[in-house]
């Protein structure tokens, strides 16, 4: 992804109203709309700028193009007590994931643990985001998707036929943010070899193979090639296992029926993804659970610290501090993605940004 | 871990009733002994000698000194259609896992997913064992346990308050052994460092990090130190998040509290975990499910091959393969792990391996 430091910094509010009119501009729903948009600038707030605005010019080419359905009817499929298949009717990920979310919370607000699995929907954005809709809810909240695009093979492959697919997992904390693990199965994501090929600098070892499947430290022949699992064969375990989860339970694309997000916008992509809500109810009294989760929490800050580091932060904790600052302070975008988002705004005649 | 490649090629219904006989000799019922026995020569079958007869020594202490206790009786403390929690009664972790996932399948068999949380437990060996009684009854299986040793720092730290905590995730596949992920969260398992601080060998920096938390490739200060996440912050998230999931739903032990599996004989371990089951046919046709995972098998094996690969596995299959050779060709057992196999036997009186 392009270095953000070089570009404007924006209201995060302003940021959320222009995205917002673009998807309305491209035919969503108001309320979808909005919704596609916090995903974004949420993103963009928490330092995750690969799931951000970046991501806008894509999305909207896609529903423009038809690639999307912006005005997508998630439905149930089949259902039991505790789990449901939904079909997203190829909707922008972010609706159908936020959808089949409350179905999962609805099952699990019974006290009850609930699955739900997802096909024929699109790149959802971050998993955080989902796993939020649970841990907002004081439960325990599990977001899986397949990636929208092969970037990566098989352990001793020369082939890409996996995602670098992210899940999260998001548990309650009492007035702090929630402890939440959000990640990929790479070592590096994609955009910093793209930055290390630009500026033609070396990249390390373990970051990425060639297009015949050996390891490069070259940034340019890594792009023809694939990223790398991080911890070789772990890696490629598990971002195996998160996309089969993915896609098997749901009729979702996989390895060879998977399109490319950016490149194929005659046939819908069919992405799947599988979430999980626990209530914790189910297992610990809630103020037992808050009083552990805070010891554990003080614990692991008050850890001795390796020499030069202030501070001990908890999964997601960096990303929740940059978020309250960036609400004031505004969002850095960065000059290449600004440059999009205005020729966007000029060709749908959204109002500009600034 | 000691190389296994300098001792004995014992076999593995002999190696698995000198374990039965040494558990029912510090106190074991016949039962619990033998499904103990099992999951450590299946381990040692599969190639995951970490967690084979190697531990054999360490339990049998643990069960004689009263660290563990050897014949005790799992309950249910409370429970919903869908969760359980389990109190373990101190027991060896392969029993009170074994009869946790039992409780799972269970509920599972109802059509609906479970959960089923546990703690008073101990070191549990093998996770890909306990994701397989699910595989078995044509579900997906997930175990995670914290570890029984504080072996890393969160990030940044330079104290021991985090696990190495694996976890296993097993889908079921017809005919053929399931999609078996099955890690820990390091990069490199303890025991290499330790081979390569005998050998006076220098570790990859990423490894491990010295006693004040600096990365080093002096394989003799790292053993001072503490192992590395895989993916730097990335692993730390994911030990952090499968340790809390394994204790804040069950009143297990965690940071401060974990107690050390070879040095504290004095007090229970408390080790907690959490199993999952999820049934295939609430989301899917069992059938069309097969079909997909056989075509995505039959993809990634058949993809391109990076050169001088002359095999692509899933995960799992080594493992799998290995153990149809072993059960043939016999168990290899490292010598000074067979020298601590035949002084314990000779000390109980047991009748020795050869």
């Amino acid at each position: 992804m392009a270095d953000a430091g070089d570009g404007p910094i924006l209201d995060s509010a302003r940021l959320t109203g222009f995205c917002r009119a673009v998807f309305e501009r491209v035919g969503m729903p108001e309320a979808e709309a909005a919704l596609c948009a916090e995903s974004l600038v949420e993103a963009d707030l928490r330092g995750v700028a690969s799931h951000g605005v970046v991501r806008l010019p894509i999305y909207a080419e896609r529903l423009e193009r038809g690639a999307n359905n912006p005005r997508a009817v998630p439905r149930i499929l089949r259902e039991t007590r505790g789990t449901a298949v939904v079909d997203g009717d190829n909707g922008m990920g972010q609706v159908v994931g936020a959808w089949a979310m409350e179905v999962a919370l609805r099952k699990a607000r019974e006290g009850e643990p609930a699955w739900v699995s997802v096909r024929n929907s699109n790149h959802f954005g971050a998993a955080a985001w989902f796993a939020e809709y649970a841990t907002r809810a004081e439960m325990i909240g599990i977001a899986i998707t397949i990636g929208g695009i092969n970037h990566m093979v098989p352990w001793g492959g020369a082939e890409a036929l996996l995602g670098n697919n992210p899940f999260a997992i998001g548990m309650p904390m009492r007035g702090a943010p929630p402890m939440m693990l959000d990640m990929a199965c790479s070592v590096a994501a994609r955009g910093k070899i793209i930055v290390a090929a630009k500026e033609g600098t070396p990249i390390p070892p373990d970051w990425a193979v060639d297009r015949d499947g050996v390891p490069t430290t070259d940034a340019a022949r890594a792009l023809e090639g694939f990223v790398s699992p991080l911890g070789g064969p772990k890696g490629y375990a598990l971002t195996l296992t998160m996309g089969l989860l993915s896609t098997m339970l749901s009729g979702a694309a996989f390895g060879r029926e998977v399109t490319h997000m950016y490149e194929d916008f005659a046939r819908p992509q069919n992405v799947g993804h599988l979430f999980a809500v626990l209530p914790v109810t189910a297992f610990e009294d809630l103020d037992t659970y808050y009083a552990r989760m805070e010891t554990a929490a003080a614990e692991l800050r008050g850890a001795r610290k390796a020499p030069g580091v202030a501070r001990i932060h908890l999964p997601g904790e960096r990303e929740a501090l940059l978020r309250q600052a960036r609400l004031g302070e505004g969002v850095p975008v960065a000059a290449a993605v600004m440059e999009e988002l205005v020729a966007l705004g000029l060709r749908l005649g959204v109002p500009p940004l600034k």
